[in-house]
């Protein structure tokens, strides 16, 4: 089954006060079920396609598993009316029971009402993560690509304008995997689940960019699966900021054309000065 | 307590390659929780400040209360370790007993592994959303100017670069409430929660613009509202047009200049043309 990731619309094309009728392609956004055994664990609105990839992800993502090993199966769920659609469900391998209740509420809150972002943050150390890969270095060349890779990678976007997107790129630059969705979390979910579901985490030696804004839970995504440098086109929050300062990932804002800020972990980027005295040394 | 919407950060600004210490702005995320008397409902990431607006936009937006009347108060919980930071609690009026389980699944889902957008806004009318005003009318030249004035009036975009926001417009054109936050939905949400606890919902005469892409719970938040027409310089969703056109709202998408796209109710539009007739009529 092809997922239905665009529809066509008739519509009203107003310019100046003149009013035409045209036909638009529109995204598509429908619901999607994650099912833990028998049990719903969330509802998410997203862009139809690469679900099991978006389930994976999120699982994942979000501290349910540690790895592929401890799923049993993942599958659209079969009693679904319409066959495949909007369901996903996930078996657990025989022994792994994770906590299904709250995942989001255990993950942001600590205790009582003291919920702050320095609590979110100490939160995710305690769940374990590991500052990402510090011997990984990028040169600026390479990021200055990415956008525009990115964007002609976007086979829904330029048809409807309405979609984010995550791309995951080599050292070199060269585009691994790029997923599209209404849902900015989503799009990196999926690119994560690729990797999972493809046996290529961690993503050691990759830099990940998205189209939106760089949020806290775009920074923590990013680190489950061990990506060393996380890049926008856009501005990132102070919280996503002393997420990355805490665990040591490079995090670049405002990437357009051949300027950008690093908000944090510079130190793997590689400047022309620090290129031209590498050179003269050697 | 003034929030602290912004902060400043130290950060490296990289051109061609060259790299200098430079000062930013940053806008402000922490997560929000918000508990009907003891028990903690949700957790969202947002922008700190009008916090109030926000508790009380998201628990009317989502259905858990009808008015303020089921309110008995709503405040910063007083038990917080850093007084009214991060978590609201709202107490309700005796009586009032909303179902505090699974408010987004209870909202999305409707029966087994039959999830779909079509059951997502079956879903809305069995909870009584009903079309908004039907004899709202506007010109597309006050939608024209709705954009530059939501932008002026983003006293934290300018200094971040990092924020949603979302305006509420009279008939003509006059900005009614506007509020920032990192998150498209909240932003929506605190507008809500400014009529609500003004005592200016419904919003039967209004427009709404907001500053991302208008997508399913944009529109269904307009509508719990009474919002008659929506707006947005991004695409909709098919899920949102679909919504949009099953209860009569006004879907704009696209306003860029004096251009945009009707996908829905372009009959609350006045065209040049139909201005025109009406005027050799009278």
């Amino acid at each position: 089954m092809i997922p239905r990731m665009i529809s066509l619309a008739a519509v009203e094309e107003w310019c100046d006060g003149e009013v035409r009728p045209v036909s638009d392609y529109l995204v598509s956004e429908e619901p999607l079920e994650i099912r833990v055994g028998d049990t719903p664990l969330s509802v998410t609105l997203r862009t139809p396609g690469h679900d099991l990839e978006l389930a994976a992800g999120f699982l994942f993502t979000e501290g349910l598993i540690g790895s592929m090993r401890e799923v049993a199966s993942l599958e659209h769920a079969s009693d679904d009316a319409q066959p495949g659609a909007n369901c996903v469900r996930v078996r657990l391998a025989s022994g792994v029971t994770p906590d299904l209740e709250g995942t989001r509420r255990n993950f942001l809150a600590v205790s009582s009402c003291g919920l702050c972002g320095k609590a979110s943050i100490e939160a995710l150390r305690v769940r374990g993560l590991v500052p990402p890969n510090p011997e990984f270095r990028v040169e600026p060349e390479m990021l200055y690509g990415m956008p525009d890779q990115l964007r002609a990678a976007q086979a829904i976007f330029g048809r409807t304008g309405g979609l984010h997107a995550a791309g995951l790129f080599s050292r070199d630059g060269r585009l691994l995997a790029s997923r599209e969705d209404v849902g900015r979390h989503n799009a990196v979910d999926k690119v994560v689940g690729w990797g999972l579901l493809n046996q290529r985490l961690p993503f050691r030696d990759c830099v990940l960019m998205v189209s939106g804004r760089g949020g806290f839970e775009i920074v923590q995504k990013a680190l489950v699966a061990g990506i060393p440098v996380v890049a926008s086109v856009s501005a990132p929050s102070d919280m996503a900021v002393n997420l990355a300062r805490e665990f040591g990932l490079t995090l670049i804002g405002f990437l357009r054309g051949r300027r950008f800020v690093a908000y944090s972990g510079g130190r793997r980027l590689q400047s022309v000065r620090e290129d031209t005295n590498a050179r003269r040394i050697a």
